[in-house]
């Protein structure tokens, strides 16, 4: 195990002061950006803006160097061209700062003198004890204290607070790439690990891993630098928490792709995989599901298997979803004879795994009514672990009410539950959606992903079963 | 061959006339809201609601039955309970009416009873010629005369013009349940088969093959029952136009699924799946590929090879992307030492494929020009076939501007691009979707459904190509 990630990553995500050192001309400087990000996701921390050259911006004062700060800094960001950025680092780790985030590009992913520069950065850690983010990293957000380290506008002001925490190498998967708030994932923190001049993924296992707010981790990486490190920290991790890991270059190509792209070995992909399973790491294959898989972690409990129910306003969308879950994994439940004579009540046309709602629902008096029944009967049955459902979504479709409806029918259901929600409007779809995923009722844009979400839960399952089994052998010889 | 799918196939897309058999009643009768969409989607033929209980909806005259109305009838919309289904279709074959789309559910899906009653049907079809559309349908829609034989409330009102045809054996994958107005979608016609009494996937083929607004097909299809003639159909039709096939039931809990929901045989998954390859069909494997993998046809000219180039405003999109292609079946094209040459002049760090555009874009004086410039320099490459493109929209972005310099970059250039559009806002990611999309640049909302709607079109052009060499052998000997 490395030495104790300690104070200063800690305080890398819960600064109660922050110095930062950039351009704070207004609208188009980065300094500028960051500040007014930190003001409309409201930190409540002190912000020093340091930079010579201004006196004040956004009511705050500007010193002119971290040095005449009065009192204690915990943590800098850093947005300066790069020659400068080392010697105020320097000055950082001198006034006691305990980490900084490196916002500068142009280090070791862009040339020689870049490499140079970074390497001067892991000599002043090495030296000062200073933990450094970056460079090349937008850094790091704390849902529930208001820090964001990102100088690009955003374009919201809210994340949904919750327990899943993010962590990239890339970018893209930041919060000034993605549109957190609309698509509502409740999150604890998000990190980019940029160049990992000094932190790595394997420190963001520890701190996670620690970290009581945090629940589920979803890991984007481009390499792993410190393998068998890696997989001790993922162990240690995965048997308190779930790990989803995205890690693409996966093909010969994409590896020599992602070796430009980072200057990093991407790696033979069948060691990773290895490596991965070892971990106990849940891999997934897609952007989407680095994202959407972690809520149902998040919003649902464990499963105790693999049989799943499905509940479909469509028939045609009930045998999708079939062929979808039998490839993710799971394996299609056979209803009870208590679950079948209850279907059989309401619709002899009912009693059977996909249940095709259609037919029943559009004739019928009460819909909601026969929603809610069908739904209980069927998650209440023993013989099912999970569930994915299928609502459409009419233009005049009550959406609380119909939110309200599947509050209720999943009432005392500890299952994992998929929905994916289908209609005419994409606002009326990513309104439904917001109303269930605030419910804890996860939803999905897609079939693929919602079942590979609920396979993925029940694997982790699995294995935690398996650990278990394997800890009790070992205690027992 | 079928005999010649004639006038009265080609009625059900172009009546001049039509009866409507259903209930009037405001705001809840299905004849009402069948009347409304006509109404709504601007339907330019006469339009006769029949009903004995009604004498005027929606400023029409009700007409007690069909024998009182004046002059020729084409089609009929029939949504009356299933009992008065038979005579109703009696008397519009007496009244010479060429086709009848039967909206009306419980036939064979349901009970022996339909089963009895869908016999009959058919029986009626084979004494007087009328053809028959359904029953368990919601009909079809043509884009060009406003015709939509939905009874269901839609949510929009306007379907975007162009050469799609979608058909389908599911209710979900029809307008009602669609959000085809937000995605813009270039639709020709839209057909569900529903219980395929008469008209089957083979007249549809025979048809959209003859149509000439139609420039490619898109079939859902849970079972093809005449196999042989379905074949020949489809290969005749690819030789002309390209067909992509959703079949799905691939797995065997998915075949038992379709087989009770249609009361159909799903059949074994590698006997479709020959006899689709046999026909040159396009086969594809989700929902968002039936829907999004057509308008790169529609959009796009014909690739000449496999050959893909990459740019991506983020490296780490650009990875993952690599990986899609490879997986989807194309190749990371070698750029050309003139593309490399252009690339360097403007910054040695876009010279590979893919190019990350990230750190030369964020610090330059005029992104998007340089944006041009590579677009540009990329896509005349002659060693490259096809293209994916990532695009950051921030929320500044001024998309119309955005949109412009795409169109520009795109002048002249006779390649198949896919583009994935990312950032933080659901709406604005749509916006920029829809002008793109407007100017034939065909927009996707993950990077694998992108790639893999690239290497279809990859691997029709390959498919026209042996077609082609294979015929002038035949010639020859």
């Amino acid at each position: 195990m490395r030495s104790d990630i300690g104070d200063n990553v800690r305080t890398l995500f819960s600064p109660d002061s922050i110095a930062v050192f950039g351009s704070f001309k207004e609208l188009v400087g980065l300094g500028w950006g960051l500040l007014k990000n930190l003001n409309d996701f409201g930190f409540k921390g002190r912000v020093y803006p340091v930079n010579p050259s201004y006196a004040e911006v956004m009511g705050l004062k500007v010193h002119p160097g971290i040095e005449e700060i009065q009192g204690q800094v915990d943590l800098a960001v850093i947005i300066t061209p790069p020659p400068a950025v080392t010697s105020v680092v320097r000055q950082c780790a001198a006034k006691g700062v305990k980490a900084a985030v490196i916002v500068t590009e142009n280090f070791a992913e862009a040339d020689q003198e870049g490499a140079r520069l970074q390497r001067e950065l892991v000599e002043i850690r090495d030296r000062t004890g200073i933990r450094i983010l970056g460079p090349n990293t937008v850094g790091v957000i704390n849902a529930r204290n208001g820090l964001i380290t990102i100088p690009y506008l955003i374009g919201y002001d809210h994340i949904r607070q919750g327990g899943i925490a993010y962590c990239s190498q890339s970018g893209i998967a930041a919060a000034q790439c993605q549109p957190l708030q609309d698509r509502g994932y409740p999150i604890s923190k998000m990190c980019d690990l940029g160049n990992k001049c000094d932190l790595d993924e394997v420190d963001m296992l520890e701190y996670f891993l620690a970290d009581r707010e945090t629940t589920v981790l979803s890991m984007h990486l481009e390499d792993v630098r410190h393998g068998r490190e890696f997989v001790d920290a993922a162990r240690r991790f995965t048997a308190a928490k779930p790990l989803i890991v995205f890690k693409p270059a996966r093909t010969e190509a994409g590896a020599r792709a992602s070796a430009s792209h980072t200057a990093s070995l991407a790696g033979n992909d069948r060691i990773y995989d290895e490596a991965l399973k070892q971990a106990g790491a849940l891999r997934v294959d897609t952007w989407q599901e680095f994202w959407d898989v972690p809520k149902m972690f998040e919003m649902r409990p464990l499963s105790r298997g693999n049989r799943i129910g499905i509940v479909s306003h469509s028939g045609g969308a009930g045998v999708v979803a079939v062929d979808a879950a039998v490839r993710a994994g799971l394996e299609i439940a056979e209803f009870s004879p208590e679950t079948i004579s209850k279907l059989k009540d309401i619709s002899p046309r009912l009693a059977r795994n996909p249940v095709d709602l259609g037919p029943v629902l559009s004739p019928a008096a009460d819909p909601f009514q026969i929603q809610e029944q069908v739904l209980r009967a069927v998650l209440s049955d023993p013989n099912l672990d999970c569930a994915f459902i299928v609502i459409y979504v009419g233009v005049l479709a009550p959406i609380q009410l119909v939110a309200e409806v599947f509050e209720r029918a999943m009432k005392d259901i500890s299952k994992p539950v998929a929905i994916w929600v289908y209609g005419t409007r994409l606002s009326l779809l990513a309104e439904m959606s917001r109303e269930l995923d605030s419910r804890c009722l996860p939803t999905y844009t897609d079939t693929e992903t919602a079942l590979k979400a609920l396979a993925t839960q029940a694997r982790y399952s699995r294995y935690m079963g398996q650990r278990a089994v394997s800890g009790l052998k070992r205690e027992k010889t």
